[in-house]
C-alpha cells in the first residue's frame, strides 16, 4: 500500500526525485505540505487547497486530540473524510507541540503528563497514546512520539531526550498496527553531531518506510539547521523518504533537498498569509505597505495561483488595510502556492541537471530560470 | 445596453419572474443581492461566490469612497476588475451609511458632512459626489443620493427627509452621464403611508429604469417593513426592476415577492455566518451548540452548495468553537446559497403557479416542496 520510487538522481548533489505512493494518492518529492493544524490549512478551503497543487497537508495529532478528539475524528470516518480533503495526510506526534506549547507536569519514560491549555484538565501522552490516537484519526502517514528538546539545551539533556525518543519509537512499532498507515521515525540530537549521527544510526536500523529529522527550527540560528542537515541525511537509507520536520524557508529547503531531503512542512506560508505578507522571487513583501496601494499588476507576475490570476497588489493591499477576512485567505493561497512550485521546479532543475544547492530559479540569470 | 423583461406573473399574487439585463450579464429576478461592502463579501472569494448562484452583488459607495477610494478603484478599471468580479455590482449611494454609521456634522439641502470614523477627518457627500463616485466606481447600476431617517422619527423630519430625497434625486438624474450605468432612485417615507404614497408618485415620475424602496430595516417592527411594501408596491411602475433595500429574511422576502417586489440585499448571510449560524430549512442554527459536535450529517442535507456538499455539521461545529476562519466562510458559503435557492424556487413557483405569501417550500407538505 505504500512503496516509495526515486526516479532521478542530481548529477551534482544528493538531491533526488521520487514518488510516494499512499492510500490516498501519490505524492511526487521534493514535496512542501501545508500545516492543518486543527483539521483546516488556516483560512483556506479543500478546493483552494487542491488549485495550489499540494498534494499532501500535515495535520496536529496534539491539536485534534484536545479539538474536537479523535474519537469525533474517527466516527466521521477519519480525517480525510472529516475535513473534506481525499488526498494524503501526514499526521505529526504530538511530541513537538506537547513540549514547546503544553504546561508540562511530568515527564519520565512512560511518557509526557501536561495541562490542556483549553480546560486546565490534565492529560497524557505516551508513544502508545500517541499512536493510538493517529491510528483513531486515520492519517496516511503517522509519527512515532519523540521528546523534542529546546534550544539551547545541554548535551546531558539532549542525550536523555534521544534515548527516551528510541525507547518510544520502539513502543511507537509494537503498538502501531494500522496497515494503510505508515509509520515514520523521528531522528533528535539537537546540536550536538554526535548525538545525531547516534540518533540516525539507532532510527535507520528499524527498517521503517520513512524517517524524519526533527528537532529543527526549535530557536537555534539557520546555519545550525543546514548543518544538522548536512550531517544528518547523508547516514539515512537511500530508498525510503526522508522528512525534515517544520522546515519552510526556500533557502533551507534548497540546501535540505540539495542533501537528500524530500519531503517538508511549515507553518510559515499561512502564518505570513495572515499577517499581510507575501512570499514573492524569494523576497517577504508587506502588503500593508503604502507603495502597493495603487499598484494594479497582478500579486506576482509569473504566478498561476488562484490569487495572482485574479487579484492585484491594490486589491490586496485594500483588503489587508480593512481587515478583510479574503486578504488572508488570498495571501496564504499564494504562499503556498509559491513553496510548492518552488519544489516542483527544484524537482525539474534535479531531473535536468541544472540544480543547485543556491537554487533561486526567479532570477533570470539562473540557468533553471525555464523552470519557474 | 439595459433592459427588463417580465417572463412570468404569477397567478394569485403580484409575484413575477423576470430578467435584467446589464453590461456584466443577466440578474434573473426574484434575486438575492449578497452584500460586497468593501469590494469583497466577506471572507468569501469571487470563485466561491460564484458556485453559490448568485448573479449580483451589492458593494457600499460610502465604504470604498473612504477605503480605497474612488480613484483607486477607477484606475484599477472599476470596480469588477479591481475585485475580480465578472458580474453584475450594484452600488448603494452612501445615503443609508452616511446616516447611520457616520458622525454628522451638518445635514442640509446642499448635502451631508460627517467625520471620517476611520481619521477623523471632514467630508461631505452631496448627490453630485455620489454620483461621482459611482462613476468612477463604475458599478452596473447606481443609486440616488437619498436622505435615510432613523426609526423612530416624527412627521416632520421624515416629510423634510422626502423633499430633500427628492431633490437630489433629480441632482442624481442631472449630474449622472454614464451609459452603461443604469441609475435607480430611492423611494422614503419611513412608517408613514402617506408619506411612502407621495414618495413613490414622485420618484415613479422620473422614468428611471428602476426603483428602491429604501429607509426600511432602520429598526422598525418587521410587520411596519411588510406593510410599506404592500402599501408601496403597487404603486410602482410596472415594466421596471424594484428593489427592496437591506432585507433578508425569508418571510419577508416571500411577503415582497407577492407584492411584486424583484431584488433584494442583506448582510445577514454573511453577518449569521461569521457568528457561527446556518440557514437551514427556514430555521437558523447555531453550529456552535454541543448537540451538533458528534453530527456527521451534511450541514444541509437537501443543499447543493459546496459547503453542505464536502462538510458535516460536525466539521463545522469544531472550526467555529475552534474560531477557525474556514467555518466563517462555509456558512457565509452556506446562507448565500441558501438566500439564492430561496428566491429561485420562488421562481418557479411563480412560473407554475404555486407561490403564495407563506412560501416555505422546505416544508414537505408545501404544493411548491418540489421546487426547493
Amino acid at each position: 500500500m505504500f512503496s516509495f520510487q526515486i526516479n532521478s538522481n542530481c548529477s551534482s548533489t544528493r538531491a533526488r526525485v521520487g514518488c510516494l505512493n499512499t492510500p490516498h494518492g501519490d505524492v511526487h518529492t521534493p514535496q512542501f505540505m501545508p500545516v492543518g493544524t486543527l483539521g483546516t490549512v488556516k483560512g483556506v478551503s479543500p478546493d483552494q487547497l487542491l488549485k495550489t497543487g499540494s498534494e499532501m497537508i500535515l495535520a496536529n495529532t496534539y491539536h485534534l486530540h484536545l479539538q474536537p478528539g479523535e474519537e469525533i475524528v474517527h466516527e466521521a470516518g477519519g480525517l480525510h473524510k472529516f475535513m473534506g480533503w481525499d488526498q494524503p495526510i501526514l499526521t505529526d506526534s504530538g511530541g513537538y507541540q506537547v513540549f514547546s506549547l503544553g504546561k508540562l507536569n511530568k515527564i519520565d519514560d512512560e511518557g509526557v503528563e501536561f495541562k490542556n491549555p483549553r480546560d486546565g484538565s490534565h492529560l497524557k501522552l505516551t508513544p502508545e497514546i500517541a499512536i493510538q490516537i493517529q491510528m483513531s484519526l486515520g492519517s496516511d502517514i503517522a509519527m512515532a512520539f519523540d521528546q523534542c528538546p529546546p534550544y539551547p539545551a545541554t548535551f546531558n539533556d539532549v542525550e536523555e531526550a534521544c534515548l527516551r525518543t528510541h525507547n518510544w519509537l520502539e513502543r511507537s512499532i509494537a503498538i502501531h498496527n494500522k496497515s494503510d498507515q505508515a509509520l515514520f521515525g523521528i531522528i533528535q540530537g539537537g546540536c550536538y553531531p554526535e548525538l545525531r549521527e547516534e540518533s540516525a544510526r539507532v532510527v535507520s536500523s528499524f527498517n521503517l518506510p520513512g524517517i524524519a529529522i526533527g528537532g529543527v527550527s526549535v530557536g537555534e540560528p539557520s546555519d545550525q539547521i543546514n548543518h544538522i542537515v548536512r550531517k544528518v541525511a547523508p547516514l539515512l537509507p537511500e530508498g525510503i523518504p526522508r522528512y525534515l520536520m517544520g522546515i519552510g524557508s526556500l533557502r533551507e529547503l534548497a540546501i535540505a533537498v540539495s542533501n537528500g531531503i524530500d519531503l517538508f512542512d511549515c507553518v510559515m506560508p499561512t502564518r505570513l498569509g495572515r499577517h499581510g505578507t507575501a512570499l514573492v522571487s524569494g523576497e517577504r513583501w508587506n502588503l500593508r505597505n503604502a507603495t502597493f496601494r495603487n499598484d494594479h499588476k497582478p500579486l506576482d507576475e509569473t504566478c498561476l495561483c488562484e490569487t495572482c490570476t485574479n487579484h492585484t497588489r491594490a486589491y490586496l493591499h485594500h483588503l489587508i488595510r480593512s481587515e478583510e477576512l479574503l486578504g488572508l485567505t488570498l495571501l496564504s493561497v499564494h504562499n503556498i502556492s509559491h513553496l510548492i512550485r518552488f519544489t516542483r521546479a527544484m524537482g525539474r532543475a534535479i531531473e535536468d541537471g541544472c540544480f543547485s544547492e543556491d537554487f533561486a530559479p526567479w532570477q533570470k540569470d539562473s540557468i533553471a530560470h525555464y523552470t519557474w
